[in-house]
Order: structure tokens, then C-alpha cells, then sequence
């Protein structure tokens, strides 16, 4: 494979004639080689009327074909071997294990979905069999089945530029599903966008699915990935990036003529409350983790832990005076995009400047482009009276809420919009207090974690990556896990059909060996 | 119990200070006493406060009180006798045979979501235990849960007093997941909705609910049940009504700060296809079966048969004079409100002077406020040149689409909005068209029945009644049947919780005995 700089549409390439995207080198900003053509409106048409054509055959392939699509396109990602690894290293600045293990990942994440379709439990297969001798009336035969909801667009994230992305969890989910998928491509490294791209391309021909199974489109504005979201063959959106991303792409969606379903993950500050006898067990201990999961990845995770709660004692004073240890030898990071690295600088220039704000320690200074973690301290009262000291910093920034006492910092919590994780630390002696914040916890996060850090989020079935809004625009949904391809799913009944006109996942002979609900009860 | 035109707040019983609604007798338009009065703003914040304040202690009630909660609510529904069923025939014109049949539906349905509440996989309870010595990277233990997702906000339908009003499937559904619920009452039958509301503030009292569980309010205006979905404690909201009065809420509670998700089941016209060899083979048993369906209940159901697509053959025209016939023997009835009697009149006079349109048949005439059926007949050419045909006409008039050909008849299918229903009438030879237009039945409908009509929806656990907009606001949900509590639940993970401290459904020792999903893999 080598990176052309063109659109993927089905299986054409075809060079966009809408402006240029340039990859950018984060380490120095300067470009990469090729330039990207933007997709025009006929481009986005085109892939539109190819996903549409698709999606009839597409969804009603086989469990079996279509989990061995998945992992094909785990394969072929896998075979683009050292030229994805190094050109996604230029394009993020973020090194090669964490390149390798993002890899890794998504693979994994692409064969965890493969498992997903041939166990079939998603197609939720329900039958309620006719009671021809009910009384008053009859009961017809009626039965339910999870279909696919239609084409997916997919905006992929800057920070996950392989497990958020081209082939990320939103189109692994939306594929496994049965959903052709449409990918707008972050701008911030559209070359491995590309690679990624081809790769999924080529299993598209390698299975002999129905091409218009997926396309990647580049846009040198934001008019394509817009009218992307508002063509009525499109049917859902996946989203990671930011608030204001997120919320443009909602209100775009509702104003359709049929709104349909966007799942963006926005924005998360990832609370971490500290209770008062794990902080006098272990206040070093914890500082240290705390510095790492802050100034892992230069802090650009959506789980970074962007909040500190505490209560205010000589025990928090011990824990401030270890974090701002552990930081004072934590190197600076080169940051994704340098649009990024302003905003990080921004917003880390605010809370320095605000007068209820602390600074408490800060890391490593760096070369142009590299974030510098910095860490602040300010009260709970300072926090409840400024709306501002609540928004997200991307980057590695957070802010320590001191506490005077239980009720302010729960105050302070249930001041908090949602969140996708919140953490605590505990010792067996706060777990009564853990129980009076655990229902606050719930209803503010989609994951509460015990003596940890919200960052490294595990690909698995029990997985929430998800939660209220902001954090995501759907609370009911995981943008991780096994749980993801519910997004993409409608039920459908079927009511007094014969068993040779049936889905096959309804069948009484049950071809597939799939998990059917009879009456009520599992048989699986 | 006894109608005293009261608010139901909790457990207290308020008189509403902002107007009055009345009763109306149905068949006459008088009105019937008392007098209810309308809640003022006030009145709402009591409601939403009380509904916040029962939501922690109410959602982690044990699945036996929380079901038996749900029976206690169907025998007190019972215990009122008679009285509810005169009051609900007086309000509504609907005969008694046909209250009582929906009384036993409403009561039914408790019933069959005590029983999901006790089974206990709507908690889809996932355990993906720690992997202490995997490599490169340890696992966490993480546990998954669905919990309630807070206040509910209903608002119930006219056309179904009992099953989708005050203690109907959205308030059956929603209390079954754990949320707390405000139903604002349809102002087309106050005296049977405080009956009800009697009913389910006496099983709160009875079982020990906290009393925020529940409260009835009256609007004399609209601009309370607007504050009511836009109050920041409600967290999801139940519709069931025009498509006018749906998509407001659904803009309201788009616009909130924390946008919520809305149920609402608005719009169908539920197309009829006729197939070819069903017509040659048995037009008029099909004929006499349709018009059944299309007078049921002065044609007021969501699932009524609006429209009839068939080929434009001598079978056809002996369909049509067959229900010509059987029309002409069909009583008219009264119609539940003399606003919605007026909307048919105009509905069924546009179609009556359309140019394009042809008067097929007429039920019998009937007194003031009774509806009287009407067929009419079109091309499908005129069809798809003017929107205006395929609206909801709400009542018993239906409309037949005569088609060249089965690709004009796939053209008028797809130009369709989504629909509740669609009732294909097949024979053994038709079975091949039937498989081509399934893809689109499937895209287009959330039911789709062989040889039947959409009337009768069955309270089951493979029931959708659903489909895309505007059939309802949220495709991937049903508002009837077991599967309707997953629109008020939302996942949560929990990560390394000791077990001491793990909600009961993800103990090891699995206390309740539901399902859970360990690995991936179902242990029931």
C-alpha cells in the first residue's frame, strides 16, 4: 500500500477536487507529503448511493461471512506492517509503543466484534409462538429481531488515530452490525486514515461484499462532513471529538426531516475523589499513579483525570506535595495537532491567571509543540462559583477541589454535568462513605472505578464508555465494548409468517445456532 | 374511590389552582363533573422534587418488591370496578366490552413487566473478571449494569384511556426499569385518569414506595407539561399523540442543557398490500376483514389500515366492491372527542374533493359526533405527486393506491415515512414478491404481518410497536411489550468494586439468581 492522498469511494480511488489536507509532522508543523484532495458533493453522493445499494445485501450476509469480513480487515491492517506504525508516529507525535499497543487494540477490538456476530445474542431473536386456542382471542405467531439500522457515518477522533478512527470501535460496531459505514476522516492524520482505509478496502474485496460497504472521504472544510450527516440514507452517526463537534452534528440530525440517532463522546473532566483514609493509607502512592494517568498520551485522553475532590487536611496537603514531586521530573509530550497544543496552553493560562486558583506543580517543560502538565488547586466554593473552572482542558491539566467537608464535595460532584468515568479511592474504612456518593457516582458516570484511573479503557463485554451528557449525547449507549453494537440496531417483529419466508435467526430450526428468547425464556 | 378533580402529588391530593378541564361526554359533548383543576407551576416542582428525591432509593428496590409494586398497581386498577369502567365509556364513546378488554390489557401488562422485573436480564448484569497475569497489560475486574435513568415524564394517549394513559405501558415500562414517573393526564379523559392515578398512589402507599414514585398532574393549558419536559430532573419522556404535539417535546427536550431522550409514538398509516394471487384467491374474505379492521374502534388506532396498495387488476376491483359492500353495513360510531370527530369530517372531505381521488364506499351515516367510515381509491401516480395523500387521516377512512405494476407499487412503498405496521396479504405464490419487498417492509416498518391487519397489538416479548419516524421519534425502541423497558435504562460499569460493595445483580453469589453474562457468555 503507499498513500496516494485520494478518496476511497467504494472500491474506486478517486482524487478530490475540493481544496487540499495536508498531513502535518507534529513534532515540527511542518507538512507531509502527499496532499489530500477535499471530496466534493458528487463524491459525498456517490458514496452515499453505494452504501445505500449495499445495505440490503450487506446486512442480510451471513454471521459467519461477516464476522470473517471483520477479521480480515484486522488482517490486512496488521499486513500494512511498519509504514501505518511510522506515518501515524509523524502525523500524532505519539510513540511507537503507544502506536503498537493502539494497533493492537483495534484488532483486538475488531476481532472481540467477529466473536460478537457469530455468538448472535445481538440480533436480541424473540419468538412468541401462536396460541391458536387462546381465549378471548387468539394469539397470532409474532417474532423480533435485531436489524441493522442503516448507513453509518463515522467522524473519527483525533487522539485515537487508529482505535477511535478509519477502523475504530464506531466503525467496527456499525460493521458488525450490519451497517455499511461512510468515514469522515480526521484531518489530523489523514495519511493513516488512508492506510487504514485501504486495508479495510481491500477486505471489502477480499469477502466479496457489496462495495459500498465503506467509503473514506477527506473534507477540506466542514460543508461535506455536514451535508454527510444530513443525507436521508444515512441513519446514525458516530462521533469522538469535541463539544462543540459534537453538539453541531446533533442539532444537525434533528433538524432532518427523519432525525436519527448521533452518538458523540464530547467532553469528560473524570473526577477523581480521593476519601480521606486511603489519602492517610497511601497519599504517595496514589500521587504517583495520579501524575502518571495525568501526563500519559501528553493527557490527551478522553478519560484523562482532568478533577481532583478531596477533603482539605494535612493528608490532601501530603498528596499535593507528592504529585507536585512526581511532576516536577515528568517530561513534556509533542501534542497531536499544534491547534491543539494552543489550546492546551490557553486553557492552562487561564486557571494560572484565575484568582481563585493555586498552582501546585508542574512538569517538564518541553520544545515548541510539546504540552507541559500543570497542576492547580482552588476551593470548593471558588469551583461552585465559576462555571468556567468546569470545562475540560485536553491536555495534561488538572485541578484539585479541596474540600472543607463530606457535603461540599458532594456538593461539588452533583454540580458536575456527565462524565465518562469518575474515580475513587478508598480503604475498607471509607466504604461507607464510598456508599453515601456511590448513587451520585451512578447517575453522573457511565463507569465508576476503585483505586484507579480512568485511563486505559478495556475493550471487553462488561465496558462502558459512555455516560450523561456532555460526556456522551446518549446516555442509554457505550462507545466501547461489545455493548457498542446495540447503536446500531433497530428491532424488527415479524408477525404470521411462514417458517421458508422467515429470517433465518427466527427460524424454529434456528440454522445459525443463535440465542432465541421462547416465550419469554433463553434457549441458547 | 371517588373523582374529585384533584391533582395526585405524591401522596397528596391537591387542588389545582391554574383553570379547569372538564370532562366530556363523548357521545353528547357535555360536560361531566367535577371540574379538575390545572396545575400550576408550583404544583410541577413539588412533582419533579418528590420524583427526584424517591429515584435513589426507588431504582435499588429488590426485583421481588419492585414487581410486586407492579401487581399491587394491576389488583387496586381492578378493585375499582365498575366506576372506571362507566366513567371511561362516558368519557371516551367506547363501548364497555371494549373498556373492559382494555382494562384487562392494562392490567396484563403490570403483570408481564412484574415478570421482567423478576427475571431480571433487563439488567443485563456482564462480568468480565480480572486477568491479574495477563501480558503485556493486566485486566481490571469490570462489571456491567443497567440502572434506571431517572424521572420519567408520560403523557398519555386519548385513543387508549387504559393501555397508554396513566398506568399504560410507557408508566408500566419506565416504573419496571426503576424510574419514578410524572404522568400529565390527556385532558380527553380526566375522571378515568385520576381513577387510575388513585390506583397507583394507593399501591405506593401499599408496598412502601417512597412517594415520589408517582404523581398525576392536569394541565388546562400546554405550558406545564412544556416546564415538565424541560425540568432538569426528568431524564426521559413518554409520548403517545399527533405528530405536531410529539415533535415539540422532542425540540424541547433537544434544546434542554442535558438533552434527554423522548419516546413518542405519533403517525402511522400503516399500508395494506394486497399481493396478486392472495386477491385472485380470496378478495373478498380479505375485503370483509379489512373493513373490520378499519371501523375497529371509529378506526382510532395507531395500527389502522390508512392504505391499501395493490395491482390495478379485475381482482382488485373485486376487492374493492367487496368492501364497498361490507362499508355499507358498517355502523358509525362515537368518536372519542369532538375535536378529533371534526379533524376526521376535514380529513375525509379533503380526500372527498381531491380531483385525483375516487369515493369507493361509505359506512352507515350516524348521529352528531359519529364518525362515518369512508374508502376511497387513487392512482399511484397522483399518490406520489401529492404529500398531502399519504397523512394521517385519524379515524376510519383509508385510502387505496392502485398500481400499474409492482415497481410502481415498490416506488409508492418507498416513498412512505415509517410506519407502525405493514400487513402484507400473501398466498403460497406470492411468496417470491413478498421476499422482494421485504428489505423494504423491514426498512420502512417496525411490524410487519403476513395475512392480518395491524389492529390488535399483542402485549408480548417479541412485539414492536415502533418503527422510524415519525411512526415514533426513536426507531431502535418499542413503546408496547416486554422490550419497551430498555428505552429508561442505561448502562453502568463498575471496576475492581469489592464485592461488599458491588450492587447485587454483580455479585458473584448472584443473590437474585438472574442472568448474568460472564466472559461473554450467558449463564442463566
Amino acid at each position: 500500500m503507499s498513500i496516494t492522498g485520494q478518496l476511497l469511494i467504494g472500491q474506486s480511488t478517486v482524487r478530490g477536487q475540493n481544496g487540499e489536507i495536508w498531513g502535518i509532522e507534529a513534532a515540527t508543523g511542518d507538512r507531509l507529503s502527499p496532499p489530500f484532495g477535499g471530496a466534493t458533493l458528487d463524491d459525498l453522493e456517490t458514496a452515499c448511493a453505494l452504501a445505500d445499494a449495499a445495505f440490503d445485501t450487506y446486512r442480510e450476509t451471513s454471521l459467519h461471512d461477516r464476522a470473517q469480513f471483520l477479521e480480515t480487515i484486522a488482517n490486512n491492517i496488521l499486513a500494512l506492517g511498519d509504514e501505518l506504525v511510522e506515518r501515524c508516529m509523524s502525523e500524532t507525535g505519539l510513540p511507537r509503543a503507544r502506536i503498537e499497543g493502539e494497533r493492537a487494540r483495534t484488532v483486538g477490538q475488531l476481532s472481540l466484534f467477529a466473536g460478537v456476530v457469530r455468538e448472535g445474542s445481538f440480533l436480541e431473536a424473540r419468538i412468541d409462538p401462536a396460541l391458536p386456542d387462546r381465549t378471548p382471542l387468539a394469539r397470532a405467531d409474532i417474532r423480533l429481531r435485531n436489524i441493522a439500522i442503516g448507513p453509518v457515518a463515522v467522524f473519527g477522533a483525533s487522539n485515537f488515530p487508529l482505535a477511535f478512527s478509519v477502523a475504530g470501535g464506531d466503525t467496527a460496531s456499525a460493521l458488525a452490525a450490519g451497517c455499511p459505514v461512510i468515514v469522515k476522516a480526521h484531518s489530523a492524520h489523514p495519511g493513516t486514515a488512508e492506510l487504514v482505509g485501504q486495508a479495510i478496502q481491500k477486505a471489502v474485496r477480499d469477502c466479496n461484499m457489496p462495495e459500498g460497504v465503506f467509503s473514506l472521504i477527506f473534507d477540506s472544510g466542514r460543508t461535506v462532513g455536514q451535508n454527510l450527516v444530513a443525507d436521508h440514507r444515512i441513519k446514525a452517526v458516530g462521533f469522538t471529538g469535541s463539544r462543540g463537534g459534537g453538539v453541531a452534528l446533533m442539532n444537525i440530525a434533528a433538524a432532518r426531516e427523519e432525525p436519527i440517532p448521533v452518538y458523540a463522546e464530547m467532553s469528560s473532566i473524570n473526577p477523581v475523589i480521593l476519601l480521606p483514609h486511603a489519602l492517610a493509607e497511601r497519599s504517595p502512592e496514589i500521587a504517583k499513579l495520579f501524575v502518571g494517568s495525568l501526563t500519559l498520551g501528553a493527557g490527551q485522553f478522553c478519560t484523562n483525570p482532568g478533577l481532583v475532590l478531596a477533603l482539605h487536611s494535612p493528608v490532601l496537603e501530603a498528596f499535593e506535595r507528592a504529585a507536585s514531586a512526581a511532576l516536577d521530573t515528568s517530561s513534556a509530550a509533542t501534542m497531536l495537532t499544534p491547534g491543539i497544543y494552543r489550546s492546551y496552553c490557553e486553557g492552562v493560562e487561564q486557571l494560572a491567571l484565575h484568582p481563585s486558583v493555586e498552582l501546585i506543580g508542574k512538569g517538564q517543560p518541553g520544545t515548541a509543540l510539546q504540552g507541559q502538565a500543570a497542576l492547580f488547586a482552588t476551593t470548593s466554593e471558588a469551583f461552585l462559583a465559576d462555571r468556567a473552572l468546569r470545562e475540560e482542558v485536553f491536555g495534561a491539566a488538572s485541578l484539585i477541589v479541596r474540600c472543607p467537608d463530606e457535603a461540599a464535595l458532594l456538593k461539588v460532584l452533583t454540580s458536575l454535568e456527565g462524565q465518562l468515568t469518575i474515580a475513587v479511592h478508598t480503604s475498607a474504612e471509607d466504604h461507607h462513605a464510598l456508599g453515601r456518593l456511590l448513587p451520585t457516582l451512578e447517575k453522573k458516570a457511565g463507569r465508576v472505578l476503585l483505586n484507579g484511573f480512568g485511563t486505559g479503557v478495556e475493550v471487553c463485554h462488561a465496558m462502558v464508555h459512555g455516560g450523561p451528557f456532555p460526556a456522551t449525547s446518549d446516555t442509554r449507549t457505550t462507545s466501547v465494548g461489545s455493548l457498542a453494537i446495540n447503536r446500531f440496531l433497530r428491532p424488527v417483529s415479524y408477525q404470521d409468517f411462514p417458517q421458508s419466508v422467515l429470517p433465518s435467526a427466527l427460524k424454529d430450526s434456528n440454522p445459525s445456532g443463535i440465542p432465541q428468547r421462547i416465550n419469554g425464556v433463553i434457549r441458547p
